[in-house]
């Protein structure tokens, strides 16, 4: 028979059993945090129709986009969890309670040019707050609290979410006289961590902020941004009410759970899209930086200005967990003690008759212990050596005289120690142990 | 602005939050389920190249499939979670343990005509057991207690799983005489239920089956097929072998928790694949027959040999859940129990700082209930009504007084029952409450 060869695309992750445990784990974790931060799950199609999707894209997004015809319709993948929540919010106003807090974590597809650590098919994890006509501040306070829990609750200990107002920044870019050229100024400043201060002014020099670009490095500089800031009061409504709003969610992040080691205002901070409009986020591994933002997001006025004439206020973050994952494996944050064995305990029958084993076996299923009935026609050091390989912590073990003794024999694999007792006395000290093991985080950091 | 219809495509299920949340817990637990029994998570790319995906399929399934071109790739996604498995399977072929036990739970695509109770876009909740070379008979036997445990931990009580091996039913056709209209006989007495046996036999007459056509109806039409069929050994070595196993299977039933009452043999299952060579399974609902299998599946003999040269039998079955959930629904039995709120307390401050609140709601998230604070400026009766519509089981009212006595009232959304006390023992209390209404199931049989 011609065979075909079994490939995976390139772009498209797809991992061994173990590691594929890790990372359930770690989407398991998130989808609890947000369920933790009254997050209601929502799953949309992966497939609309172009019309819908591409309703506000344009350039980049046209040009990744998986889009086909069937039949006589004009299909499209989606390139992220944004544009269908839009659609779904436009689509069921009237059927949904506001503010409107949904999780979804799914996957979304961008063609983009193959390469390292780029993915075409990836998970985003995103968290969305939205208003039915406004949306009060407090929930861009809570934001940094839910990135916070989160990646806590994955293992990671050092990360910074730095945090900027997109209204302070164009407050700001008004005051310094900054005309019609203020993406320029926004994007040379995002460089200053590269090319250094001496750079961005000579470049800043050359557009519209001119001789003001050394207030405005100053200000960047600013050991406390806040104050810094608060000198500038007073000439500009749009930057008074972003210093407010950046004064209202810090001063609340305490009581949010976010220590003050793990959040900083950061006004170099844009998040490139116009599409945000208040508070934005980003989210840094303090031993990682190269890997870039973990978590980003922001404040957005208009949701779904595409569908509907209602206007919907919001505010959500995304995690591109594809990418964290595999960057994470890249730099060794795996923790490897998770246990990735698909089952608790092995079960290996010593009798030709299985049906005690099997008895066995759904007497520990039913307490709860993950187990697998090993029956295949193998020679016992095959048997131990499977369990070995897989990571199986328990191997119960079941002749004759354990049989006749209404006992079985448990093999913990990581000591080696074995012990004959009464199957309930066993299961009960199996289930201990394992559930201390569920806890493991899937981050550690060495 | 023009403004598009916030469309989604006919034929791909998107739900409302309170339908969502019964259609994870369904997820959910079938996930658990599969776990308890020793399976290991996957999780493989929507998108494959054509070539793969389509090795072995022809027909109705070239029809089906969504193939498209996205620069020089030809492309498709996946219409079950077999292909893809094969593939895996091969392409991993020496990193992966045998028995390879995995589960999948995943959206799969199918281009059908539309129609209601008919989706395009579709969770499948697979498992698969695969051997390297052979694959002992008591994983055959394993399956139907799976399927059992796994629509008991949905809820659902009255449903049968009903066995048969095509084994046994190609060893009984070649001893009565069928030749090679097979195929047209399976079909024929596939219908037997439909057009009753006066028509089946009229039918059989015109087959090469002939004049044993009665005794091939007797055979079905059984009290106890097991031992009507003894009276056909040792003419066939094929049917001596299914028969063998069908009474292997059978004997380890009790033992692996599923009772009578949950499975019968049934000689007129055939499940329209070739592809499958031993056991076969169907699992109907009692109350509702209408709505055909809801889990199926058998064994095979060569799961991947379109990929590699490796023999590598298996057994599997599938659950449509999309439309399982739709059709439970349908027929009124999903649970309405379920809590749906997002939420388990929804806080809401009545002082102008909002600093308590959020302290409570950051200490009510790290004693693990799930906690919205409303912080929009709405009327009070406009609060309350938001937690009413979202089913919220408690509302934590927090004013001057509370505050003052280091207090909170919480509202028993369900009773009205109000208690003003130490914040400490009442998440107490919640958490209690909470943790049993975890425990409903998402069907609920009337």
């Amino acid at each position: 028979m011609a065979r075909v060869k079994p490939q995976t695309l390139s772009g498209f992750m797809e991992l061994l059993p173990e590691k594929q445990v890790v990372f359930d784990l770690m989407s398991a974790r998130i989808r609890s945090s947000f369920e933790l931060y009254g997050f209601t799950p929502l799953d949309t199609p992966i497939i609309e129709s172009s019309e819908v999707l591409l309703a506000k894209a344009g350039g980049e997004t046209e040009k990744q986009i998986y889009r086909f015809a069937k039949g006589e319709h004009d299909l499209a993948l989606r390139f992220d969890l944004t544009v269908p929540l839009a659609k779904y919010v436009a689509a069921n106003y009237g059927r949904l309670q506001f503010p409107f807090r949904r999780y979804q974590i799914g996957k979304v597809y961008r063609g983009e040019r193959a390469q390292r650590g780029r993915f075409r098919e990836f998970y985003q994890c995103d968290i969305d707050i939205i208003g039915d006509g406004e949306l009060g501040i407090m929930n861009e306070a809570e934001i940094p609290s839910v990135i916070y829990s989160t990646f806590k609750s994955l293992g990671l200990e050092g990360f910074v979410i730095r945090l900027n107002n997109r209204k302070v920044l164009n407050g700001l870019f008004a005051i310094l006289g900054v005309s019609d050229d203020s993406a320029e100024v926004m994007r040379t400043i995002d460089k200053l961590d590269k090319i250094g201060r001496d750079e961005t002014r000579r470049l800043l020099g050359e557009l519209s902020i001119g001789n003001n670009a050394e207030k405005l490095l100053d200000i960047l500089a600013a050991e406390a941004p806040v104050e810094a800031l608060e000198a500038f009061s007073g000439q500009n409504e749009t930057f008074d009410k972003g210093l407010e709003e950046l004064k209202a969610v810090t001063a609340h992040l305490a009581a949010f759970g976010v220590p003050e080691t793990h959040y900083a205002v950061d006004l170099t901070i844009a998040r490139g899209l116009d599409y945000y409009t208040g508070t934005v986020y980003e989210t840094l591994v303090t031993a990682h930086p190269e890997i870039g933002s973990v978590c980003s997001g922001g404040r957005y006025d208009n949701l779904a200005e595409y569908y509907t004439d209602k206007k919907l206020p919001g505010v959500g973050i995304s995690i591109g967990l594809t990418r964290l994952f595999f960057v994470l494996d890249d730099v060794g944050l795996l923790n490897a003690e998770v246990q990735s064995a698909p089952c608790d305990v092995l079960i290996i029958p010593m009798t030709g008759d299985f049906s005690p084993a099997v008895a066995l076996a759904t007497a520990m299923r039913e307490a709860g212990l993950r187990t697998q009935l090993y029956t295949e026609d193998k020679k016992f050091k095959a048997k131990m050596s499977y369990a070995d390989r897989l990571g199986v912590p328990f191997v119960a073990l079941l002749g004759e005289d354990e049989i006749a003794a209404g006992k079985i024999t448990v093999k913990n694999m990581k000591t080696g120690e074995q012990t004959t007792a009464k199957a309930g006395m066993l299961t009960e000290g199996i289930r201990e142990r394992i559930a201390a093991a569920r806890d493991t985080k899937p981050i550690r950091e060495i």
